[in-house]
């Protein structure tokens, strides 16, 4: 059903890769996934691999430097993330093995999609001020605008466009379809055949990565009746429905509001700790133990405990999009002002954890710090947002001597550095203070916490509660330990 | 090991009862309970048929006309509270079988008590604002204060005191110990063997009420270890610490604490749920299945549902009071401002459901409203702070006409109101706008959905989303039918 190409735009050898593709899987359904970000590219190699389903996937990154080296080695056989997740290799070494997976810069690839799956990004710039203030923020919607229009500009007049992108509530109506729409009687199409869905992701980088795909529920509408069973048809193929029924909703606002609302209320339910915490240091508290008597009740089971702050793509800024699109998008009316001032004191977090620091230890100029952990989260490599940015920053200023460590990260993008992966070098320099940053698995092992315990007397900084009680006991004999969040150590 | 009192103070009749009493439990422990509202009423029945123990019970009320009046119909078999529980009655008749269950508002009670827990109240005074900001308020701790010296000037010197009163963090180190060592020294009495503890009441009126006590988790903690130690022996008499462990917290700060913490969650969410209504509504969204598909994800499972704000004693000032600690008693700094502004949304939600109908029913001047539910909670007979006070006060204001109904509350103590338990007489006077304002089961039975459905037309306001979609669809053929957090109906 789907024609080769003759492309001029592609160099002839791509072209002809691209052609030979399209042509071995003509008699299969073809799916194109935009953006071959931590969504993207996992959703392709999900896609790829489909549970009751057989489709060629291409991937569609934009053309830029990063967008070409990233294609170009996923068709090299070389993924885009490292994660703790074996299933990630095991997928693409399939999709590798059937051919069915190929990656591109060029747009053509929408003109022999029957579904096109939207996985960019849409992001939030923000400003935060130190307090409870409402936050500084803005949404800028062109360069998605960009991508719906080059889809609009290609895609065949039936294709299912499923959108899975967090995108302000009111989008697939107010900017998608018009969008799609105008695109398609420019190019003298039908109206009536194309169809638009909604479909969020709940990706969770780690080692469920997959599963976080296909065995998890899943939420989806479209902008009509034919859209939302298309949408159906297709979630039924990759997801494993039988034990996680699909939910379909009223229309895609109520689904675009249910990924930021789920956001929001995480990010919400963070922020109550980043304040409690400070409030249980001053009362000489340990909130852990709190926390764990009180989640006891399944009503309360959903109380996060404390930590330094909140990281990654979607909860730094999802509650954003969710106010955002109040004022702007539909209701046009107030701000949600929780949901603000939830990011704006998460964001906050890094300069408690940094105060609660040098309360203890007022002077760190000269003080030499060893950082456990830059990504936002344990056992995964992605550092976007991840409150130890700020937190380095601080440190920075403070004159201190920092050095770093990550088994998952050895460069660090946002910050232009390149991490030294072994844990022992970054010891054998004897830090006056160890803070650990990321709740990495690593961290806890017992050949960690004795490499720690043969240093000479340090400060050990626990900034997640990851140590237990009993390694903060057998550090102690060496060491002064304290972790945030617990007032009485 | 106690002694029969010669007690003038007590008219004869009152006295012989009192020494009656106390002579016949003369080899038993005798628990005393300070407040007998709804906690202290329903904690003295649980102590009075101990599980794993045997107690002679005194429930002790202040000399007021409403003190007195409760310890006399207790003592005439009245209990003053009615709910949905069959245990209460039980229970009830049981400790008026055994005998051993006793009402004074005398404070010699005291004096025989082996334990003393404290179940008085400890309120918040607040004033709103319509906005976000936070909120006025103040804690006046002084009947407080009163109520442990009444203790301290009357108790053994060995007692344990076990406060159960839900008070700012800091209470037992700051307030209470001080208090009480003040009064034995006075009393010439030594300070090392009184025992003083914390462990809050998770008391929740409705159909589960003893349950809440006997079978549920239960945290605790003392000023010292042999504190600690009697309140967990005590604890292992009247709860089925078998099957809901007992969990003791490092200092009493942390229980304290962790109470508060508790109810700021719960505050906060809802709060969270009232300001995302409203932009469900204007976005044609129906919140409750969006909570329903959030739900699913165990992370979320305590995401709550719209409805027409918080009510009861607890969630609507217990958050105020760990503001207020952290700002005077402990930490001395920052208010906690996410739960501030969470009482203060909440304390707003009567007014959006007010606006919500008024956006539907813009004439409300003398338009017959019946409201279903005055109570703040369903299927409890507990008034204090229902939401429904506020909203009638924006329907009275309108010019309505009103008429209550409630089948739990024959009496509206807060509006010197008598309610008319007869539903059938209320929609004989043919209203023009019913709305249920409390989630009573009876609102949703069939016979009374039968009931409304021979209404001539009327706007019928499901302001908690107690109506099934099949009831509001079978309702719908004769009426207008809204939901609070609906848009799209």
């Amino acid at each position: 059903m789907n024609k080769v190409l003759n492309h001029k735009s592609l160099k002839q050898t791509d072209q002809v890769v691209f052609n030979n593709f399209i042509s071995k899987y003509s008699n299969k359904e073809i799916v194109v996934v935009q953006g071959l970000g931590f969504v993207g590219s996992v959703m392709s190699l999900v896609c790829a691999n489909a549970i009751n389903g057989s489709y060629a996937v291409i991937g569609v990154e934009v053309s830029t430097n990063r967008g070409k080296k990233i294609t170009k080695d996923l068709n090299n056989g070389i993924f885009p993330l490292v994660a703790e997740d074996p299933k990630i290799d095991q997928l693409f070494e399939k999709s590798i093995e059937k051919g069915n997976f190929f990656a591109t810069t060029d747009t053509d690839a929408y003109k022999v999609a029957d579904i096109i799956i939207v996985d960019i990004n849409l992001d939030v710039e923000k400003e935060n001020h130190n307090s409870g203030a409402l936050i500084d923020y803005n949404v800028d919607l062109s360069p998605f605008k960009k991508a719906i229009v080059s889809i609009g500009d290609n895609c065949k007049e039936d294709a299912l466009i499923l959108v899975e992108t967090t995108v302000p509530p009111g989008t697939c109506v107010e900017v998608v379809k018009p969008l799609i729409h105008n695109c398609l009687r420019k190019r003298n199409l039908p109206l009536d055949k194309i169809k638009i869905g909604h479909s969020y992701e709940r990706v969770m980088p780690g080692p469920g990565y997959i599963d976080s795909i296909q065995n998890f529920y899943r939420v989806y509408s479209g902008i009509d009746e034919k859209s939302a069973e298309a949408v159906e048809s297709f979630l039924h193929t990759i997801i494993r429905t039988d034990e996680y029924p699909l939910t379909r909703l009223g229309n895609t606002n109520a689904t675009e509001m249910a990924k930021v609302l789920e956001n929001s209320y995480r990010a919400m339910n963070i922020a109550l700790m980043v304040e409690w915490s400070r409030f249980a240091e001053e009362a000489g508290v340990d909130l852990y133990e709190v926390v764990d008597a009180i989640r006891l009740r399944p009503t309360h089971a959903n109380l996060m405990y404390p930590g330094i702050g909140v990281g990654g793509y979607c909860l730094t800024k999802d509650a954003l999009l969710a106010s955002w699109a109040r004022q702007n998008l539909i209701g046009k009316s107030e701000p949600l002002s929780q949901s603000e001032i939830a990011i704006n004191i998460n964001d906050q977090m890094p300069r408690f954890a940094f105060e609660f620091l040098q309360k203890y230890y007022p002077n760190l100029e000269e003080s030499k710090i060893l950082l456990l952990g830059v990504s936002y989260r344990g056992d995964v490599d992605d550092t976007r947002y991840s409150p130890v940015e700020k937190l380095y920053d601080y440190l920075l200023e403070s004159g201190a001597k920092i050095n770093f460590h990550d088994p998952y990260v050895n460069y660090w993008d946002e910050k232009s550095l390149v991490i030294d992966q072994d844990l022992s070098t970054h010891l054998s320099n004897l830090p006056d203070i160890v803070i650990i940053s990321t709740a990495h698995t690593l961290y806890k092992n017992k050949k960690t916490i004795d490499a720690l315990l043969t240093l000479p007397s340090a400060f050990i900084y626990d900034t997640l509660g990851l140590l237990s009680a009993d390694q903060i006991n057998i550090l102690k004999q060496n060491h002064i330990v304290k972790v945030l969040g617990r007032g009485d150590l």
